[in-house]
C-alpha cells in the first residue's frame, strides 16, 4: 500500500474547465456557488425572501443523518427584538441582528425511548410498514445508544447537525444568499433564552442569512483561504 | 417572545412550485439532488469519472471550517485490496468494495502549534500579508484552543468534516454519483490500517462513491423518511 497527495496532475478539472466548460455545466453551479460564498462580516440589512429562506430550510431538512433519525432540529427567528438579545451572547457579531432570518442549528441532547417512539413511528407510517417491522432495527440502536452517556451522544447528534447545516450554506450559496457559519457564541445562554432545556436541545451553530454590505465588509475582498488541494486529500493507491 | 412549529402554510415553495416552476429554476438542482439522493445499499462496481471525482473533492475542500482551519483530510482510497481489508472493520457493508472510491473524511485529533503554524503560513502567504499581521488572532485562537483537551478539540474538527462531508454529499448528488454516507465502522483499526496516528488524524466518516444496482437495492425505492418539516423548524417570531 503507498500512500500520496493527490496532486495538481491528478486534478483533472482545473485542466479541462479551462479547455471545454461545458463539459462540467452539470456540476459547476455547486462549485461556484461555494467558491462565491464567504463568511459574510457585514450585511445590509435587506431581507431575503421568503421562498429562498424555505428552500434553504428544505435543504437542511434533507440532510442525510445517521439511521435517518434527524437529531436536531433548525429554529428560524426573525423577530428583532429577540436578535437583540441574542446580540451580546453571539459575541456582539453584528451579522446576528443585520440578518433578516437567524437560523439556530440545534442537537438533542441525548438519545431517549420517547425520542425512539417518534423516530420509528414516523418511518413506519412513512412506509406504510406493519408497526413490527423495525422490532429488530430499534432493539439494536436502543441497545447501542442508550447505553453510552448523553455527552457522547449529544456529540453524535451535533455531527449529525453540522451535515444539515453544510446542506443549508450549499443552498443559499446556490441561491446567492449571503450566510455567515457561527460558532462563536455562548451555547449554555442562548439555550436558556431559547428555552430549548425543555426542548432536550442544545444549540451548536448559528446560521445568519442575509445580504452582504460589500463595501463595509472587509473580508469581502480577500482570497479565500484553503489548505492546498495536494495536501487536503491524501491518495492511497 | 412566541414560539411556533414552522406550518405548512407559511412553505411557500409547495404551492409556488406547482404554479410557477421556473420562479424556482436557479436552486431546485441541489433540491431536486437531495430528494433524488439515498444512501445506496448496493452498488453495481461501475467506476466514477476521475473528472466527477474531483469535483466532489473540490467540494469537500471548499467548505467552510471554524476560523478556516479546515481542521481535516480527505482519504481517497482506489486500491481493491486495501478495500477488502476494510471490508471487514466497515462490518461487512458490501459498497466499500462495490464503491470505485472510497472518501474517508479523517479529523486532527487536537489543535497543536505546528498546525497553527501550517494554518497562518499559508493564510499569509495567500493574502501576501505581512508576517505579523495575524499575530493577535493567533494569539487569540490559541489561547482558546490549546488550553482545552485533546478529546474536546478532536470532537471540534470532527464537526468541521462533517461540513465538508455534507458538501461532498451535494456534489455526488447534483453529479448523479451516488454515494453512502456510513458511520458503522471501527475507526480506531481503521486509523491503524491506514497510518493515521502518525498523521495525527483520526477518521470520523466514510463516503464509498459508485452507482446503484437498483434492482439488488432493498432501500431504493422506499420513501425517503424525514421529521414533518412543521416539526422540525421550530419558528421564534
Amino acid at each position: 500500500m503507498e500512500t500520496s497527495f493527490y496532486g495538481e496532475s491528478t486534478f483533472q478539472s482545473k485542466v479541462n474547465r479551462r479547455t471545454s466548460p461545458k463539459l462540467f455545466k452539470h456540476h459547476m453551479e455547486l462549485i461556484n456557488a461555494l467558491e462565491w460564498r464567504y463568511a459574510t462580516k457585514k450585511m445590509n440589512g435587506q431581507a431575503v425572501d421568503a421562498d429562498k429562506v424555505d428552500q434553504i430550510l428544505r435543504a437542511a431538512h434533507l440532510a442525510p443523518s445517521s439511521a435517518g433519525f434527524q437529531p436536531y432540529h433548525v429554529l428560524l427567528i426573525t423577530n428583532q427584538e429577540l436578535k437583540k438579545e441574542i446580540l451580546p451572547i453571539a459575541n456582539n457579531q453584528q451579522q446576528i441582528v443585520d440578518c433578516s432570518h437567524l437560523l439556530v442549528f440545534a442537537a438533542w441532547d441525548n438519545y431517549t425511548p420517547a425520542r425512539f417512539d417518534s423516530v420509528f413511528g414516523n418511518m413506519i407510517s412513512t412506509r406504510n410498514l406493519p408497526t413490527n417491522a423495525l422490532d429488530d432495527f430499534r432493539k439494536q440502536m436502543e441497545g447501542m445508544l442508550l447505553s453510552r452517556s448523553a455527552e457522547t451522544n449529544f456529540e453524535h447528534c451535533a455531527r449529525q447537525a453540522y451535515i444539515s447545516f453544510g446542506m443549508a450554506l450549499a443552498a443559499a450559496a446556490e441561491l446567492q444568499v449571503d450566510a455567515t457559519p457561527m460558532e462563536g457564541f455562548k451555547a449554555p445562554l442562548l439555550d436558556v433564552l431559547l428555552g430549548l432545556d425543555q426542548k432536550g436541545l442544545k444549540s451548536v451553530c448559528l446560521l445568519p442569512l442575509g445580504y452582504r454590505d460589500a463595501s463595509n465588509d472587509w473580508l469581502v475582498n480577500l482570497k479565500k483561504v484553503r489548505t492546498p488541494m495536494d495536501q487536503f486529500v491524501i491518495e492511497y493507491k
